[in-house]
Formats: structure tokens, sequence, C-alpha cells
């Protein structure tokens, strides 16, 4: 974790090249490597998250409390801040490089390193071993954490310039939203580099082999809690694997759960929670598949923690999850509804699932009048004050994060360890480097 | 974790049963067990709090940010909701009757369930073997925490009647505040029971074997940051394993950083990073000790969240680590003693260790002129504007816990657990029981 190097080449190198250096090596005594390897990023998904997830699931019911998919995967924490310059509390992009490189950078990096110097990902590695590689998303595929496993830029701003450079990733599989990142011409670029372009879920069918670009939303994917509909990262994340698994070489794939964070920054805590939950769904057919192919690894963690949530707030000791499961659309939908009607608030009290008193209608009302933001907003606060949900931040916050494992060595995840730490551990467990360090090299520039 | 048993004997009884079943069974094939068990409970230490302390510990003339004890430790979390009838967040009395039962009950429970029987605890077994137990705490020795480990109530509250009990608990040591709950009549009482009693720290020197009862305080132990010591909980561990490791069959110990819980319900950073501190080096020498003596375990963990702390608040990503360090005094005692005296402004700049801009100058005169409970407020207010930190609440929150360990059988606390399996873990690995569970069940009455 310290005196972090600049280029993970070092610690991959002194993992691979033992492999070389003695042609009567046997093979089977190798450390245990996995042929294919999954990461899974929740972003933002601190552990204030998880747990609040846990509760949000138990069925009233039942007598117990059941276990969630990250209760049956939890192995380890790890820390998330980003290099010196950038303080303790890292941004998207920077925890995203030291997840791909393991190297730590400034916030708004896209692996490059603080000189602004391109840094070799996991996913340029496991190419230069023959392997096939593809991301699974819920944002734009050009958002900070795909963006930093796919490419290099300075500013993870550039949306334009990092779409322009995934056709140059070599990625097999590319699937979230983005479309108004990716013109006509860029699409005709990616056709003639052999990627099929689909633009509809309706669509994943068609892809049954080959590469495959898909982008399914003007931007991000629609959230969870609207559609009423927690299986679009799954969809994805089960036609990347099927895409992925025929290469014999084996693949990275990295799958993001993207919107909890931006649900976090909202400080939107019933939107969060159906966000957690698309994320469970596909971690779960990860973990399918995991069991159905014990030669994968997969890794669970968060890039850092949004919006300071806790459960419980202003001196309650109490989490009302039934009022939260029963709210039928996000809050901002909820004010855009009620702001083009005028008998709003029974549509309002319908969508919340629960009877307001006389003074929340009169805040809201009141909130309303100033429009659909400051009804948004006064929704949340309703939902908040009702729940017992606390917030304390626009931004994300310090706190580490959990990390998750299953499959071939899982247990080098265990315990504590650095962003950085988990780059380095599945760089060190790909497959031994079919190519030279040259061509690595040349990918680089 | 489910349908949890209302008496930890079933399970305490399945692990040392077998023992018994065969004459000619090799006691080297039984699972390791320790002698010795160490339980460390940082009250409401969340994971925030160990991330925070990481950050406000690290040297800020080295590149690295430096491990700390908690980062060395780290083996699992554990979820800490109450028994059903008190939703989802826990209070520390149904905690730590979870954590020295294993059976979950209602908050305010001291080790009864949730009919208000009492529930037989880990140190009424350990007693029961002919082991050595006993308490070392920064808060009242009657307080939620200890009381679970020593005592049963229906009532948290109920700090005479507590004290009181523990002439019964037949607990070696006992070390904490409390004064006020020990008039002189009890403390005869503990002196016929061969209790030596001492009520200064330099006193500890005296106890050199036998039981002690030592309350340093009318109430609890000062703040760490306003002694500018925080070295009370270490000497308390130190002189507890001392005495308690006299016992041929072992010991059962449990320490609590009591007041990290305290400065949080406070919102106070500054008093709660020193909190930790006093914790973290009480851990490092249990630590020591563990390493001294292998057939030792040591478990830490936290009974509950504490106030939403969040590192970065307010949409900054930033946390001034420095500043706080800076800090020579409590919020608490800086107002007692700016309203003490007139020319309060260089006084208070001097304790907090930082020049106060006109503005901050004019609130905290403005909050000084309502009192020493505004003023402290207002301080609080401009130290965590100053540093970026965040809290939610006065109370408590329903987050995971971490859960650290080392010595044998430390792998048995990895990865997620119940706060109840942590006791059914610690209880299933005491020594095989010296007397009959008809002897437990009396001292049970
Ligand atoms: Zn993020
Ligand atoms: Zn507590």
């Amino acid at each position: 974790m310290n005196l972090r190097k600049t280029c993970t080449w070092a610690l991959s190198a002194l993992v691979v090249l033992p492999l070389f250096a003695s042609a009567n090596i046997d093979i089977h005594e190798a450390p245990s490597r996995p042929k294919n390897m999954i990461i899974m990023i929740g972003d933002g998904m601190g552990p204030a998250y998880t747990s609040a997830y846990r509760y949000y699931q138990n069925n009233p019911d039942t007598e117990e409390i059941e276990q969630t998919v990250f209760d049956r995967l939890l192995v380890g924490m790890a820390s998330t801040y980003p290099a010196r310059q950038s303080g303790y509390v890292t941004d998207s992009a920077a925890s995203a490089t030291a997840l791909a490189t393991g190297v730590k950078s400034y916030n708004g990096a896209i692996s490059v390193d603080v000189d602004k110097r391109p840094l070799t990902t996991i996913m340029q590695m496991a190419k230069a071993r023959g392997m096939a590689t593809g991301v699974a998303v819920t944002a734009q595929v050009n958002h900070a954490t795909p963006a930093a496993f796919l490419a290099h830029n300075e500013s993870r701003r550039n949306y334009d310039a990092i779409a322009q450079s995934y056709l140059s990733s070599g990625a097999d599989v590319i699937l979230g939203g983005g479309q108004k990142y990716f013109p006509e011409d860029l699409l005709k670029q990616f056709s003639a580099k052999d990627y099929q372009h689909i633009s509809q879920l309706s669509q994943l069918d068609s892809l049954t082999q080959g590469k495959a670009l898909g982008l399914f939303a003007e931007v991000q994917l629609p959230w969870v809690i609207d559609q009423q509909d927690s299986t679009q990262l799954s969809l994805l994340t089960q036609k990347a694997l099927e895409l992925l698994s025929q290469n014999p070489n084996g693949f990275v794939l990295l799958v993001e759960g993207s919107l909890i964070d931006w649900a976090g920054h909202n400080n939107d805590i019933a939107t969060a929670m159906a966000e957690m939950h698309g994320f469970a769904n596909a971690i779960e057919v990860v973990e399918q598949y995991v069991r159905a192919n014990p030669d994968t690894l997969m890794v669970v963690t968060a890039d850092h923690n949004t919006g300071g949530l806790s459960i419980g707030a202003n001196g309650e000791y109490a989490w009302d999850t039934a009022l939260l499961k029963g709210i039928q659309a996000s809050p901002a939908s909820i004010a855009e509804l009620a702001i083009a009607i005028d008998d709003w608030q029974p549509l309002v009290s319908q969508k919340l699932g629960f009877e307001l008193k006389a003074e929340e209608l009169q805040s809201l009302g009141n909130a309303r009048m100033q429009g659909q933001v400051a009804l948004d907003t006064a929704l949340k606060q309703l939902i908040d004050n009702r729940s017992f949900t606390g917030w304390t931040t626009s931004g994300h916050t310090g706190v580490d994060v959990q990390v998750f494992a299953a499959g071939p060595a899982a247990d080098l995840f265990k315990g504590n360890q650095d962003n950085t730490d988990i780059a380095d551990k599945m760089i060190s467990l790909l497959p031994r480097a079919k190519q030279t360090l040259e061509v690595i090299s040349k990918d680089n520039k």
C-alpha cells in the first residue's frame, strides 16, 4: 500500500515471470489462478448501503432476517483514498483508476498517473494475453468507472474523447447507456471494427457471438424504481458472460451498479435501495456463473461511499423499511407528475404508498408552488423523516468499503486492503502472458 | 442467525459434550481452543470511526498512509440489530446482551431475554469452568456493556441494582469508573468477598494478585483529549491481564472503549478521535499479549455505530486531519474555560490550535452569550465545518460493524456474521466444562 509503484508491471512481472524462469516447472504447482475474472463495482456503495439493503429486503412475515448476497460473499474491506494531492476522499475516477491499474491518482484521472501519463490497465493486460474483455454498466458506458478500465484521459469530463478512445480499447463487449456520446460516424467506426451495435434491451437476444456495443439510453439507464423492474443490469451481465465466455483464453469483465451513486448524490433513499436491488440481482447472476464455472473469480466492491447515508437519524433508533418498500416511483418522477396535474395529492400519496398527514400535504403544496425541483427535494425530505434516513453530503465520504469475493483465490481478498491492492491481486492472477512486455508498452501509447 | 435459541447452552453443549461422549477421544483432535479469551468492544465504533482514525493517525511527513491496529486485525463484519420488537437499530444494552449471551433482546435489556428472563453469559460459563473473569472499561463499570457481561437486569437504567449484583458476579477484576454507584456499605461487602478496592490509577501498582475493584472516577473516566494522555485504558487492560492470567484455568476479559460512543452521541469529532486512540492503544496491549501468549484469542468489535459520522460532509471531498490533531481539549472543556474569563478569544484559539476568522469569532461570541452549552455546540459546529466532518444523529445507526481478531480460532470470525454469532463462537471455544449444567442453572437464578 505504501510507496506505490507507478507501473503495475513491477508486481505483475514478479508473479508472471517465474513461470518462464524454468522450462520444467510444473504448472500445477503454480498458485491457483482463475481462467476468468469478474470485478463488480457498486458505485458509492459504502457499508451503510449493504446493511440498509439487508433490512430493506427483510421479509416481515418471517421471524429471521434473511441474508443477502452481500452477507454470503463478504471477505474483507478496502480503503479508497486517492493520491495525496486529492486528500482522503476519492472520486469515482481516481478510485476506478486504482481498481483498474493498482495505482493511486488524482480525483478526475482516467487511468493516468499524477503526471497524467497513461497507466496500463488490467483490461489491456488481459487483451495482451488473448483474453476477452468487457463492461456492463447502468451509467453511460464512458462514465468514470468503465472509462478507467477501457481508456486513458486526464479528465473524466472528456466524455467524447473517452468514447472515441473505446475504438482502440479492444473491448469485446460494451453494454450500458450513453447514446449521446456515440454519434453516427463513431458508430460506423465501431461497425468497421466488427462491433454489432444495438440500442434496445430487446435486441440482446440477437447477440450470440462476436463483439458488441449496446447503448440502451441517451445517458444513464432508467432508474430501477421507475421501471419497477430490477433486471436491467442482470440482463446485460448475463449477455456479457455469454459472449465473453466464448473466448478459450478466458475473460475479464467489469460490471458496475453505477446509479447507486447517483441516487446517493441525490440523497434519495428509495431510489438508492432499488438500485441496490438491481445490482444485487446482477451479483447473483455472477454468483451462479461462478458456481457453474469454478474457474471463475468474482470480486465485488465499491469505489467509495456516497452521501453519508445512515440507517436511523435525528436521534431515532429506527429505520422504516416497510415505508421505503412501498414507494412506487422516484421522488423526481413523482414530482414531475405532480407538477403536471391539479389534483396532485391523491397521486402523490398513491405513488408514495402511504397516507399523507395534513401538515405534510401543506408542506408539499408549498414546495410544489416553487416548482418541480423544490417538490422533489420536499418529497425526499418527507421520505427521510418518515423512514429515519440520514445524509451528511451531496458528495462522497472516506469510509472504507467492503470487499466480496468467490471463486479461485477469493481468499486473497480477505481482511483489510487498499483499493490498489485489489487491482494488484487481480493482475497477479491473470494467466501467464502470451505476448511480451513490448506489445503492452505499445498498446499503452 | 435465524430462529435464535433462548439459551446459548444449546450450542455450547453441542460443542462441549462430544468431548465427554467417548473416553478414548484424542484431545488433540478437538478443534483448537484458546485458553484465554479477550473481547474488546469499541462502543459506537462503526466503520467510519476506524477509517477516520487511520487518516487522523496518518503521519503527514511520510509518503504512505500508515496501517492502524484495526487494519492489521480486520477479519469480518457483524450485523447488530436487536430483537424484532426494537426494530433495526440497537442500543448498547441489547447489543452487549447479544455479545455476552448469543441471544437477541430488546433495547435496554441487560442479559435478559425478551420475556425478561436471565440469560447465561459467557462470563458465567467461564466461571463454571473455573476460569477467571474481568472487565476493564472507561465508562462507569456498571454501564450497559460491562453490565450485560456481569449482571442481569430488565433495564440498563437500574445502575444501583446492577452495581449491587456485581457482588455475586464472581468477576475477579472490575476496573473503570462509577464511584457514585458503589457507596461505602457496598464497598464493604466487596471487601468481605476479598476484593481489593482502589480509586486512583497510581494505586494499580499495588495490585499484584487476587480480586480487584478499581473505580477511578465518580462516573466515567476523563476524556483522553482533556488528559492529553491516551494510556488510561491501556493501564487498566495491562493490569487486568496481569491479574487474570494467574488463573491456571485461563480467563475471559472484556475491555471496552466506552467513551467513543459518548463522544459520538455528542457529535464531537476531536474527542471521539482521541478516545479511538485510547482504545487503539489498549488493543495494541492485547495484541502484544496475544503474541506473547499464543493460547489467547482476542476479538475486537463494536456494539453499533453512533452519530452517523462521515469523513467529508456538505459536498466537500476532503477531511482535515491536521486541524483535528491540533485540538488540545474537548469543546466542552474549552467552552467551560471560555465562559469563565473575559479575554476568551486567545484562549479558545490556542486550545483549538488554529486561528479563528472574524466571522467565526463573532459566531462563537454570540453563542458564548447564550451560555456554556451553546458555546460547546458552536465550537463543535465550527470544528465540523473546518474539518468537513458530518453527523446525522445524536443516537445510533444500523450499519454493520467490523470484527477484528487474532489468536487461536481467529479465522472463525471472518466474513459476515451476526453479533449473536460472535458470542456463540466464543462460547463454543470455552474449554470443556468442569462443572455440570446444574451449577450453571443455579448461578443463573
Ligand atoms: Zn463512484
Ligand atoms: Zn453502545
